[in-house]
């Protein structure tokens, strides 16, 4: 990836495939927009049905929502932490979610029969490894913790890609409380930061009422961003604000406006999920606190996810045209790639280290930038051809140097992919009008 | 974990265990040193036999180590990327690993009956991604993947803690060369990116000829932490500086000395392990390139990997006493610790908001600090309390605020617990002294 400490294209591997019979799928396998993009330009490589190897540009944006989660989360007191894949069932047994088989876990005996679950959620691991410091005094609440990590959901029909697959990268997050009130305010406090990630991301979401399903609990919000292709329906009452998955309320109905109801019905995809628990968990699996009078009292819990690798695949296919692959910015790999010359053009002995140079200065007056300039190196082809390939892998600017670069006074190319727009700046005119317009 | 974006111990979830039965494990499962420490001073806990929750401190620890691997991978052209935990049973068997049963494989059925492995070890998936792609031109080798992620063995006895688990946080790197000259160059380049790492974490390590075992493969290396504790029997013969694991060369022969051997048996952690692989994988499985001549070309293989959670592990086992546990400073959660006066002592009026000012001081004078300071808020205790706490914690740089501090000229008192000094500074000096002596 790095010449002399650089990110440069021509060390990364990014296979664009045609998807063959070579490959692990068929065209008939690709089922969006978004699936066919991230496969066919290297973002993601399919492993077996609804479980993908991401590859190093695919895993750079990932690694960027996790940096703004981890940010995020920082700010309302969330520590992260790691909880094992494997869990043990019986805390699934005494939980009640296994009271019924459920198709959709993996489960694995070990050497000894014992059996465990591939966790697709960890509302037991949490609740036991606090009720295994119990009691815990009032002191130390609230509790929020979370882990970014692989989950396991055997579907029937794994599709999408990342959408919905078979193991996927989920946030998760558990939160304890002494009472209910103060559990309310935690719910509060999550959802508002939950916004604060999706402001960041910049995908139009809608927040509304969701079903708590088997999860359990009395309260529950979806985040869902607004798609044809989401297997969700989304219920809005224009008249009243009211909106809810039709799960809930089904397809006719706004429980405040009744017959006034002025209904407007939209699919999306989840790409959240807030639940407020009680003590569902805490109850059964034992997990106290000892109040200020040293009585014990069971935790109030929520649990929350942010959909991770889901939420780059909706990116795309929110913004993305069939041939063009289109990124949020501050999902993007990477936000600036620079075309110096091509190999045996007339510019390209009068622009030696031109392109270096320019590296190096954004990041040095943009320490945002750091690891996020990419460097165009391949110049055995035009600067046309890079041209394409760099405006159909998303990115927001491209800076092209050519002869205008040679002349003085001097200016570079810069393509806005984002407004649609060419504009011919001068250095400090291009690094401030990439200061101005990178979102981070 | 944040007040006013800083991270104050008060708020990190750190459950001081007193190991019962309300706990997940009795004395008699806790094996080592650093299980105890760890479990005692709240850094993981134990989920069920060989997994275990990483609690705040003990993931801060785990994440400073993967960002000295990530820095080192980047110089040497390292991608890093992500493969699924699960790989279809079907590569292995192509690959011959699961021509007799493994015992160690955790092994899954989906709903439609296809089996696959929780990887403990993702050669046969990273073989398939190349394979998937090929044949691939020359230019784009050498290949360098690797990742970061949770792996899974169904170990007989887990025991020491994270040491010996069965679910572990493992960096694993694939190489891809076009021939095996290039492929021994590449070899050369991970072995030296490896010593660099342990070189950064500081503790001393001997890297001895290991043997291939049911990896296969020409060539492998082990790096081991020299330890009583240790499962691993290292030779090494004073005459000749060859050393090697005794499952390779036997307890009394050093091949190159044969009668003159002066030899020297140690135990040691097995904390890292490299192998020259050639074609076992690539030729089975199909990963070519397409040669200068077009002909296709089978890819020369090898296979790396360090155990990140027993690195930690190890680390904390090799430095530690019975009662203190003890950290690298590379890897300690926290660098500086700051101890401001007891609530209700006679300092703490005159020292209002000076440990928030030498905290904002030292992360601003020192960019590389940022996040590594921690403030112990915890002013119910006595400052005797929270030093022992600090000290038995393991962190290098403990600040105390005191009568000292009110006094014009002013002074910190600075506890170096590495070098077992106690030293009284003016702030400027103190910050000086930081910098000098944290290794980052």
């Amino acid at each position: 990836m790095s010449i002399g400490g650089r990110h440069c294209l021509s060390k990364i591997f990014q296979p664009i495939t045609i998807i063959s019979k070579k490959s692990n799928l068929t065209r008939q396998d690709v089922t969006s927009k978004s699936q066919r993009l991230m496969l066919d330009l290297g973002f993601i490589q399919q492993a077996s049905p609804g479980c993908f190897h991401f590859l190093p540009l695919g895993l750079k944006s990932l690694n960027k929502l996790i940096k703004i989660v981890d940010d995020e989360m920082f700010k309302i007191c969330g520590q992260k932490v790691l909880f094992p894949g494997l869990t043990n069932d019986k805390l699934w047994k005494n939980s009640g979610r296994l009271n019924e088989p459920v198709a959709e876990l993996f489960q694995v005996k070990d050497r000894h029969h014992q059996n465990y679950i591939l966790s697709p959620t960890h509302e037991e691991a949490a609740t036991d490894l606090l009720s295994s410091v119990s009691p815990i005094s009032y002191k130390y609440f609230p509790l929020r913790l979370y882990q970014i990590s692989s989950k396991f959901r055997d579907e029937m029909k794994p599709r999408f890609g990342l959408m919905r697959g078979r193991e996927f990268v989920m946030k998760d997050m558990y939160t304890f409380d002494v009472d209910v009130e103060s559990a309310k305010k935690t719910y509060e406090e999550v959802c508002e930061s939950y916004n604060r990630v999706f402001d960041r991301i910049g995908i139009e979401y809608v927040k509304v009422l969701g079903s708590s399903g088997t999860m359990g609990g009395t309260m529950s919000h979806e985040y869902q961003f607004k798609a044809s292709i989401g297997e969700d329906r989304i219920l809005c009452c224009r008249n009243c604000n009211y909106s809810a998955n039709i799960e809930l309320c089904g397809e006719h109905n706004c429980p405040n406006c009744g017959e006034g109801s002025n209904i407007n019905l939209q699919t999306g995809i989840e790409v959240g999920h807030t639940f407020f628990l009680g003590d569902k968990y805490s109850k059964p699996l034992g997990a106290v606190c000892s109040s200020t009078n040293c009585k014990s009292e069971v935790l109030q819990m929520g649990s929350y996810g942010l959909g991770l690798s889901r939420i780059l695949a909706a990116a795309v296919e929110v913004l993305s045209s069939e041939t063009e692959m289109k990124w949020p910015d501050a999902l993007a790999p990477y936000n600036v790639i620079i075309l110096p010359p091509k190999k045996g053009s007339k510019e390209e002995p009068q622009t030696k280290n031109v392109a270096e140079t320019l590296y190096t200065k954004l990041e040095e007056v943009i320490p945002s930038l750091r690891g996020n300039v990419l460097l165009d190196d391949r110049t055995s082809l035009t600067i046309g051809r890079r041209f394409l390939d760099a405006k159909r892998t998303g990115y927001h600017h491209i800076v092209i140097i050519n002869k205008k670069t040679t002349e003085t006074p001097s200016f570079y190319e810069l393509n806005d992919t984002a407004m649609n727009r060419q504009l011919i700046l001068s250095e400090e005119e291009l690094i401030d009008y990439i200061k101005q317009n990178t979102v981070f």
